[in-house]
């Protein structure tokens, strides 16, 4: 493909995206297609001679829409939101012409560079501590990580470091598969499960620590889990405390978890994956009271700041931990320069990395704080919008406070209820949302996740939901209870989502 | 930013990014910033207002452009090539449009069910046997990884698993903790970094095996080392074969490294990150023989396939060994519908994904095979034709069979006097390149890296090459020496680059 025909069908692209996204409303928000309907619409191998972009164009809306769950319809209630945003995609486009590695300063300074300022300004309109920032002078700094998933594996690798050379400084008796037996790390029956899976993929023990009734992990419940395991002559090493939990959107006390955290040497890592967007207001920062005790921060601006997946935003107090993990030929650092310019391969678990800091450049200038803020003030209040409708439906029940653009709720009744009203909502087509199970309770989670969303979708979900309640109880009052034939994409969204976040 | 303006300043970007590649040869191909360059271009902090979007247009040249190293610059020879194409980056805007979150099938139908297929193209393309192509009907696939040390940590952590699970049956008084302390892996001396550091991250022992003279991983030796270990009653478990090594593109021998794997229940992995797009070209998948006794096979079209970073592929014979591994809940699995839709959650580190499935798609669709193969036979004359210019120099040597795209090449003399020399020609700044130290021998590795690359260019890079060992002999017949004071960036780049594969 030579530079014309790519102007043309890159434009004709931009057309086509301004198109799809201004009206996606439109769209059946859940595809209706059956596993395996994607292979009889393509060749069985790929073509010898090439084709006719005009050819690849039209088959977008015959081979790949039918298959697409449309995340960014205010239709999409499901999860948490991902980010789209135009300035994002511009700003992804030059990523990929400029396509530099940027494993190391110099293989593009640029890359490297603008993620250290990226990093400061958004720490800075976060209101994290100075002693987070590379803009503080010190060894601190952030850095995009793809996933918060990876994040969280990122601090455990680098508290278990940091774990292993203290146990050999106080017992030099010890051999590393000693000390690594020991150790052991915490975390909130509540939070993630790529929590858990951290601690599969770093080889070390993790306990789930009971939440409370308000589904917060709290600073006493550590405080005894550690003393227990140190009666046991383990080594406590690593805590996670989430910022908005997936199922509920719960905060764990970290104003108790942080101070423990520093009293037992217990590395404290904030998940605030999806809720730590909402930091750009003032008014939800007392949900981190307590940052300044965290060892280290990370949050999803590919969630819910308008920044195109993937970009994972994480700040560390002391990054050569992570440093000293990951690398594997310690010479070469001695000729860096950390500080001014960090080779960030040794921050992260692949070595590539995308010029990533581009989004976050173009979508905080094209915003503006203001807008951002704005976007994040409107989810709230459709949730709260949803929240109301909700509540003045006696057939409904909200299920834990409403927290951020999410809100938790069900049918009054019993579990099975609540499931057959989602299978329905689901079934019908025009909304989509997931279930989760708290405490043997099963709900529906209505996340507003789309920056199209206005008013009347939020009032246009509630109706859908009240629709399929009418239809479910109807139907119930008969006795003709729903048969479990929905098709098979429905049956699959009746089981919690825990597992999905990223 | 509303639908025109996004228009506007996309198609904006589309000229821009067009005129940025097809004149790219004009820029110089390596920065000549010092760190910390950029922090003055532009605020402390992010506006509160919006700017408009030609204010952010107009720094890409004032703040970026000038701390971007050209990776597709005919004059760019440093590392191995990083993919750009047109078609790639199209696909990228639209995967960014959709900008759904594959984790599981249902999130996106289209996003994993055109990964399947495309992996399936990719396979039979390469000529890969059909046992590990969803294709055959049976449990084996592709799966698209972020980079290939995601790959080898991944294709690690099934072998862990696997051995583990038969350790077990086999010792049923051994606890897991024993079984890993026992665990042994194999990796050449030549292979990448990543592969010492998947180790590290798994938390087991590997060792590096010396190559032989032509820098190949032989059998013997492999068996030599399992029986040495078996004799110590260690656990053989997982080796790594690389195809195309990033010091010289050697090749181990996988025709016997993969009966010996084979023979002792060893699982073998292939990292032909770089070469493996080579076999698309019937004429180099001699050089895999033995792949139908390999378990798992990796390689990135993000390299020298024509699809932008990141695209990894990856297939492996028995993928539940990953999926087991990675699965923090297994009653999920199941209500599975393994096979036609594979939840790809399971088979990486990361839970997200982006839709990459569509570069590859648009890509082979939109080059088609024959032009593909056309490019990689065009980079590997680029090299004989760069090879038989330095042959023709007596001044210079080539350093081992040159392979691929890649000349390895030195002054005859001390590694003082390449090293100056590299010094000399980065200093210089019309072309760039990396160096590398194999048996103490350090030599300049000219990778062939850009789609744009013309035999001209090839001429020019060696009269670069020439011009820069006259300028360094004439000082050194005056006793001359340069004094080191070079840039900053040159004094990096003369550090070996086996840490910067991705």
């Amino acid at each position: 493909m030579q530079a014309p025909q790519f102007k043309d069908f890159a434009k004709e692209m931009v057309d086509y995206i301004a198109n799809y996204l201004e009206n996606i409303r439109d769209r059946r928000v859940l595809p209706e297609v059956q596993p395996g309907y994607l292979k009889p619409l393509i060749p069985a191998e790929a073509p010898e001679k090439p084709e006719s972009w005009e050819a690849v164009m039209a088959d977008i809306e015959r081979v790949i829409m039918p298959g697409v769950t449309h995340w960014h319809s205010p239709k999409f209630h499901a999860y948490f939101p991902t980010a789209n945003s135009y300035p994002a995609i511009v700003a992804d486009m030059l990523s990929g012409a400029i396509a530099c590695i940027g494993f190391t300063w110099i293989a593009s300074p640029a890359c490297t560079e603008l993620e250290v300022e990226m990093l400061n300004w958004l720490g800075k309109m976060l209101g994290l501590p100075e002693e987070f920032l590379a803009s503080s002078g010190g060894e601190a700094g952030g850095v995009i990580q793809g996933t918060a998933s990876e994040a969280t594996l990122v601090a455990l690798l680098g508290a278990k470091a940091k774990a292993i050379k203290r146990a050999q400084e106080d017992h030099p008796e010890w051999d590393e598969t000693t000390i690594i037996s020991k150790l052991v790390g915490y975390t909130s029956n509540q939070s993630h499960s790529s929590v858990e899976r951290a601690g599969l993929l770093g080889g070390v023990k993790l306990r789930s620590l009971k939440a409370d009734s308000n589904l917060q992990l709290r600073g006493e419940t550590l405080e005894a889990a550690i003393k227990e395991d140190l009666a046991e002559g383990l080594i406590p090493f690593y805590a996670v405390c989430t910022l908005g939990t997936t199922n509920t959107c719960a905060f764990d006390r970290l104003d108790e978890l942080g101070p423990v955290g520093n009293k037992y040497n217990v590395w404290i890592h904030v998940d605030a994956a999806y809720a730590g967007s909402a930091f750009v207001c003032p008014e939800y920062r007392h949900l981190m009271k307590g940052i300044e005790t965290a060892d280290s921060f990370n949050f999803n601006p590919h969630k819910w700041m308008l920044v195109n997946f993937d970009c994972s935003a994480m700040w560390l107090k002391e990054p050569y931990w992570i440093v000293n993990a990951f690398n594997v030929d310690p010479l070469y650092l001695k000729h860096d320069m950390q500080g001014s310019a960090p080779d960030y391969r040794h921050w992260q678990i692949p070595l590539g990395r995308r010029f990533r800091a581009l989004k976050l450049w173009f979508v905080l200038r094209l915003y503006g704080v203001e807008n951002i803020q704005a976007h994040i003030r409107r989810h709230c209040a459709f949730a709260k919008q949803f929240e109301a409708l909700c509540v003045a439906d006696s057939r409904f029940e909200i299920f834990t406070t409403v927290q951020m653009g999410l809100v938790c709720f069900k049918l009054k009744g019993s579990n099975d209820l609540s499931e057959a009203l989602l299978k329905k909502i689901n079934g019908r087509g025009k909304i989509h949302m997931v279930p989760s199970k708290v405490n043997d309770v099963y709900f529906l989670r209505m996340a507003v996740c789309s920056r199209f969303t206005e008013a009347e979708d939020i009032d246009y979900s509630w109706k859908e939901v009240s629709a399929a309640a009418d239809e479910l109880l109807a139907e119930k009052s008969k006795r003709n209870v729903p048969d479990g034939t929905a098709m098979c994409a429905t049956v699959l969204l009746t089981h919690p989502i825990s597992l999905y976040l990223c």
